[in-house]
């Protein structure tokens, strides 16, 4: 374990990389999980991991599909990185698991027994594997899993609520960052016409709950099809609902007609950069969530367009996201409407 | 020529788009070149075309360093695509020119004989060359051109100063966003404390120089190595000047110390992401300008270490910014003294 790190590193986990010597966890080639906590640290006994979608799929298809197979490349990673992190896509996933040991300095406020899902990624948290996961069969994102991990004085970890199901709390905490950023934004700059590109998926539909609360009144979505448009006309969330591919910047500018004070980009496909700037007022502000979003495409449109926009990279955390989220969530029918159907219970 | 645009798409130049129908200039295939020109366009003599560096050097390894055979190439180019575009990098260039046809509902307030240059790429801009190139050797990014380009209502263009040498004032307009972005932000937030990473550069400087003017009273410069922290301590811009590898976060939190409420990054290098986050007090914000910059990185560097930091997506049009930056580069001699020996006279 490196030594003599200073207490902002330790803090990030620094103390915890074993190689290469000077990187942050999530560069890290191999993490220390030793399962013993440090004074700022906090174990979680592990109930479940949720692989990252695009890690599951790369290992299913190195494996042919074959479900021991992908038990094993699993072990395997865990067992020579310390942490779940594929090494072909560098992605990792998230958890859930029960607080079971917290270092008197911890400042999370988490207590031993306390069912959590980790908020930042399983690709730089330390992880030990103990049940062989022999509990699952290798053909689902959701893996059944014994052993331990590790959270750092900086890490996030929400705590499960107990009026939620599992699938639905997870599902709301894997994009609560979306909706926070969003009802900080309108807060700030006082906006009043948001439009939400992706308006019926998962972080769209929160998106515009959460402007709607923060004070946003005229509130446009936009889904790719009538089925879409269908679902969220019913689902009340927005004053107007309009259609068009989100990818097709001049579709994009005529079916939103009159451009919103901010635009909250949450399409999960490249190539919705331009179509939002277009969308967007002069002086207003772009907020891409979307992580297919192009940082060159972002910047050399705005400019190309002589468009006076504010573009914002999504940050997944803003403080008191989860709770927003699932507050949202509670309170807004048209979320529950939209949201429940795509969790698999 | 397209009929039946938008006016808000014939600002873009849509109506100049061939083929194919129904995207922005910047997409297209094919612009129409006409010399004739609509009521809100304006026309320029070209005198000289600076090709994208990336463009050039992909062009030069393609003909095997033989000069006229990139001159050919390029006039393909031209003649195929009515714009200059390379196909493999995607990339064009500026221009240098005089105008010499304004349409009368031209918003751009310029007058026939301004010498201007062109701020958005030429990869949106329709491009006729009518010298062949003749009084280029294809061995130099710097292309003597006679012929004409189009400008749009949506399209930007500087009047070149009287009173600065052309490569000079080419050198300050290509960074001019970054000054004007950092200014806006130090103006809104009241921040007191900037970092810049790659300080010694020409959009470091000019960015440092911004800063000061808007406000800033704490600035940090941050350099590669002891060559650069020289001259930008005799440049006398920073407050305070840092050396570390700016791809390196650790090495970048250590050096720049307590964080900075602003952090604009200049550094032309993929991984100065989570350096940039890890130097930012919470709260603050960083303003990404180099387009190295991953989107994917930013995003999920900031979540992972639980930082609560804005992070904009360097627009390289804020109106005035060309002003700003010469004025900049006029009343700064710190400024000058970085840039003049980077600019080839």
């Amino acid at each position: 374990m490196t030594t003599n790190v200073l207490p902002a590193e330790r803090a990030l986990g620094v103390h915890r990389v074993l190689a290469p010597a000077g990187v942050l966890p999530q560069a890290a080639e191999r993490l220390d999980a030793d399962p013993a906590v440090g004074p700022d640290e906090v174990r979680i006994a592990i109930q479940r991991l949720n692989l990252d979608a695009a890690s599951f799929r790369q290992l299913s298809e190195a494996c042919g599909g074959d479900g021991p197979a992908v038990r094993s490349a699993v072990l395997d990673i865990v067992r020579n990185r310390g942490k779940v992190q594929n090494p072909v896509t560098g992605s990792g996933g998230m958890l859930l698991g029960v607080v079971d040991a917290v270092g008197e300095e911890s400042p999370l406020g988490l207590a031993v027994g306390q069912r959590v899902a980790t908020l930042v990624s399983l690709t730089l948290t330390p992880l030990r594997i103990t049940d062989g996961l022999a509990g699952w069969d290798g053909r689902s994102e959701q893996v059944p899993a014994e052993g331990t991990a590790i959270l750092f004085a900086r890490s996030i970890a929400a705590v499960l609520p107990g009026d939620l199901p599992d699938p639905v709390a997870l599902a709301v905490l894997d994009v609560c960052g979306a909706p926070a950023a969003t009802a900080r934004v309108v807060r700030r700059s006082g906006a009043r016409s948001v439009t939400v590109l992706g308006a019926a998926g998962k972080s769209g539909c929160l998106s515009l709950a959460a402007a709607r609360a923060a004070g946003a009144t005229e509130l446009t979505g936009l889904v790719r099809d009538d089925r879409e448009a269908a679902a969220l006309t019913a689902a009340g969330l927005a004053d107007r609902v309009v259609v068009a591919d989100a990818t097709d910047p001049l579709a994009v500018a005529a079916a939103v007609g009159t451009p919103a004070e901010v635009t909250v980009v949450c399409v999960d496909a490249p190539g919705a950069e331009h179509g939002a700037v277009l969308a967007t007022a002069e002086g207003g502000t772009v907020v891409f969530f979307s992580m297919a979003t192009s940082f060159a495409q972002a910047a050399l449109g705005a400019e190309g367009m002589a468009a006076d926009v504010t573009m914002l990279i999504g940050n997944g955390y803003t403080p008191g996201h989860a709770a927003l989220a699932l507050d949202l969530y509670r309170s807004t029918p048209g979320v529950r409407a939209l949201l429940d159907p795509r969790v698999r219970a």
